[in-house]
């Protein structure tokens, strides 16, 4: 079986924190069977994605092989991780792989995609396996900040794989399974080809700390408190959600979840049986009866989210619940790169209300649930890899990592999205770049990043937006004069006439010493005044507009 | 006299930290006289300016009372203080006092307007001072980011005012000088009735640091690295410049600055007399002849400015020099919130290109201009202000000063922008609450944020637009069907036939059951059509856009 191959193929997840697919694949070169390691999804904005809802990798390649593709593993149930299964699956049509937790959150997006569930398959924890063509996958328990989440050992003919999915190694993480040296280094034994793995603190110097080093401070500060105590963290971060309430109730408070994904991670915790026991919480109407000393809210919004319950209060009364003067709003969180607008928005509209804002205090009310470096060298050490496969980061996460894995004495290797690597040789070999891209999920619709639909959003958006009307007789001569409609542009300029009539008389004046061999070529005249209108527009208003050109012709 | 009044008005910068402008007034109510504390701009974002060039307050207030302006003064040439001054001077017409660097920075804005630069008045340090209606204006040196920066010393018939601008407490400031103990508390011997205070660092709790730190970090880090070094800062920054400069040289390199601004601000420091000595630099063309290894640039664009020479170098080459593998760029500054992505993008492509980049390292290669909670503490207790008025913040800053300030024993005033106080009393009191805004600079066009203008880009960027014409024939009747054209919207929706085409089809059905009253009814017929659009547009691609609707009626 010489001409057998074990390949490596991100589809996204390296490359950016988020929007996680990871292809491996095993056989001769172009019969390849495959497993794809999770199916996230990364969150758009403004500035290069307005107006979409959602976005996921491009999953093209391997729809189109969909026929060679043997399962599909779930490491844990965070968004960047689980959250397109219920958008791609049918392009995909493989058997679904996750433990109860996250199946649990997986059923919930194909039921809402009408998918059948029973492609769903709930594994047990390594040391079982799921085969899936010539891969064995475990999932082995590792701590993250989400409950259950699992690295992948993936054994192949070529040898053993450990893709860490999410993880830090935490001892006691408060819910669910402390990271067990034993069981990894039982797993390591057997010799590790190629370790895949997390990178998104590679740059955090000092030593991760464990998830219940925060609740004795939250608690101090919570039984500090005289007003209404609000708190904000991930909704899937249950083991915080836990610390908080049982903060809340110790501080003799009454203790209310807000917000939808709230509620419905901490159900999911208790069906699939990860969380036995959760502080009894009462309703947002129940919560409104008492007094505000008394009560703690923990809500939905860590990042600012425009919809959710944080930024609802901020906005003012919620489900009949309103911040005052005194009262206290705590960040249980790090702000995610990209969202310090949003969450400062929050914390002004706070203030202005007379609330005091806590953040998370320099790690005080707050721990990361990603590897340090230094526990991203003891993973290396415990693992004793050929090969280190840096994922989960932006390229310089990852560039880092590999950086670290080399000066660590082992072969690092830098494959960002689209690069298809081969581990089965005795070094790792890029055998082929794919090309990758990003779907977006637009109301309805899924379009592709480059489809110039959103640039166009931006141009307008950027630039203004001009529509230009005219009408064609049966002549073939234009019928009135042209008509121009402005939006997101100035109304006057520097002349100080309306811009919409300064354009049109230029555009009247072009038309008039137009010659028919332009007026004719629907072309020509569309580019024509297109030129026209941008022209005078900058000469009126400094600013060339998008311009839309409709020519009616009678004739 | 006791009709006379002390008022201080806030028209930008408590609120943000940006687009400083403080009016201060003394006189009978309604009769005051005035002078303004800076007129600085804030910059836009895409997520609530998208094409907006650049952001100043709306002066409206006092442009309205224009005739009882005595004098603008500025305290330093941050854009954040000084960018506005040729956009809005005209309206103003007021003299402008400033320190001789800030003027030379205030003269090119003034000239970019074609504006008279015979109103900008040099002036001396204090204690000579600026008389300007009912004030005595005293320019004191202090220490900040930027050479020659001011607090004003204002003295009034009802008492002085300090107004610290910007300022850390530095000793050794490299470029500048330092900051005075002794003729900080000769100005507070006769009493300060009110500290109007920089808040920007007011939740950093730990001692500031003084700018002669960074230096021998730089410096060490610099010569222990092979490849070209590429440093970026503020360009304002000159002590930071010169600091990168000789860091440059003692390793051995030549230096090149690169970008406008970079070359500007040395200039005007050389010119006006702050900076006497500079290290050589060569042009970006010899640059290109020198090797790497022996080559230090500096490059403005720190915040991942798109145009500044920074990004230009992250794109790929730049006035004939471009970074490869083993090159190094040092980011001696901090991100400003909001700017995260595009610093992080730079950051990213860098890697991509196998430069390593170094960030502040944790303040190792940056430290703040501006105070400390600890230094804020000592200004308070240097000054003995009878009120501590804070200022440069956002909301949740000016709110935490004020509740330093009360927790220190003296009288915290919170004064967001439009709150007009009157600090001649015993006790702060607000008299009133003027309308303040923000105005847009659009292309040449100065538009008002609440025009509508930019609302409708962000609502053609979320929500792709439409545009639908109709032509109406001399006898009221619909001529032909309607026309639909898409722009930033999904060609194909649920039916997968052309979105265009399955609304024109549902708008011909709509005209004909249409009555004629809202055919012969121009908003009627519009509202009609747009509503339908609408509701079309969302059943195929779950989207309502934006729709612009023409008509053109024939008779």
């Amino acid at each position: 079986m010489s001409n057998d191959r074990l390949i490596y193929l991100p589809l996204g997840g390296a490359g950016e924190i988020g929007m996680n697919c990871y292809l491996y694949g095993y056989g001769p070169e172009g019969q390849e069977r495959f497993i794809i390691v999770d199916l996230g999804v990364t969150f758009p904005n403004m500035d290069t994605t307005p107006g979409v809802d959602l976005i996921f990798p491009d999953i093209s390649w391997i729809a189109e092989r969909a026929d060679r593709l043997d399962g599909i593993f779930i490491t844990h149930a965070h968004e960047d991780h689980v959250g397109a299964v219920g958008h791609v699956w049918n392009r995909l049509r493989a058997p679904v792989h996750a433990r109860p937790f996250t199946a649990n959150i997986a059923t919930r997006k194909m039921e809402e995609h009408g998918l059948d569930t029973s492609v769903l398959h709930i594994a047990k924890p390594w040391p079982e396996t799921v085969q899936a063509g010539p891969f064995s996958v475990g999932f082995l328990p590792v701590s993250h900040s989400i409950p259950e989440s699992s690295a992948l050992v993936i054994d192949t003919p070529a040898g053993r794989i450990v893709h860490t999915g999410d993880f830090k190694i935490d001892t006691a993480p408060v819910v669910g399974e402390p990271f067990d040296h034993a069981q990894w280094s039982e797993v390591a034994k057997p010799g590790v080809r190629a370790l895949v793995c997390d990178s998104t603190n590679v740059f955090s110097g000092h030593p991760g700390r464990s998830e219940s080093t925060v609740g004795p401070e939250i608690s101090k500060l919570v039984s500090s408190l005289d007003g209404m105590v609000v708190a904000t963290t991930f909704a899937s971060n249950v083991a915080r959600v836990k610390t908080l309430a049982e903060a809340g109730i110790s501080a003799g408070r009454s203790v209310c979840l807000l917000g939808r994904a709230m509620r419905r991670m901490v159900e999911a915790s208790v069906q699939s049986g990860v969380l036995s026991e959760f502080p009894a919480t009462i309703s947002p109407e129940d919560a409104r009866e008492v007094p505000r000393e008394s009560l703690m809210l923990i809500a939905t919004g860590s990042q600012g989210e425009r919809r959710a319950a944080s930024a609802q209060l901020s906005r003012g009364k919620h489900l009949g619940l309103k911040l005052n003067d005194g009262d206290t709003f705590l960040f249980s969180s790090k702000t995610i790169p990209g969202n310090e607008r949003d969450v400062i928005n929050i914390m002004n509209a706070f203030s202005e209300m007379g609330v005091d804002v806590v953040d998370d205090n320099e790690g005080r009310y707050h721990v990361s649930g990603h590897a340090n470096r230094p526990d991203l060298e003891a993973m290396h050490e415990m693992m004793q890899p050929q090969f280190v496969v840096p994922m989960h980061g932006e390229h310089r996460h990852l560039r880092e990592h590999v950086k670290l894995a080399d000066s660590l004495g082992r072969t690092g290797v830098l494959a960002p999205n689209g690069t298809c690597v081969s581990l089965s040789g005795n070094e790792p070999k890029v055998v082929d770049y794919v090309e990758t891209g990003r779907t977006y999920l637009d109301g309805a619709v899924q379009i592709g990043a480059m489809d110039g639909i959103v640039r166009d959003r931006i141009r307008m958006a950027v630039n203004g937006h001009m529509v230009v009307t005219l009408i064609i007789d049966e002549d073939d001569a234009p019928l009135g004069e042209p008509w121009v409609e402005v939006i997101g542009l100035p109304e006057k300029g520097r002349s100080n006439a309306a811009l919409a009539e300064v354009v049109e008389a230029d555009l009247a004046q072009l038309l008039q010493r137009m010659d028919d061999k332009t007026l004719l070529d629907d072309d020509k005249l569309d580019d024509a005044l297109k030129r026209q209108a941008r022209q005078s527009a900058n000469d009126e208003i400094g600013r060339k507009p998008e311009v839309t050109v409709v020519v009616s012709r009678l004739s």
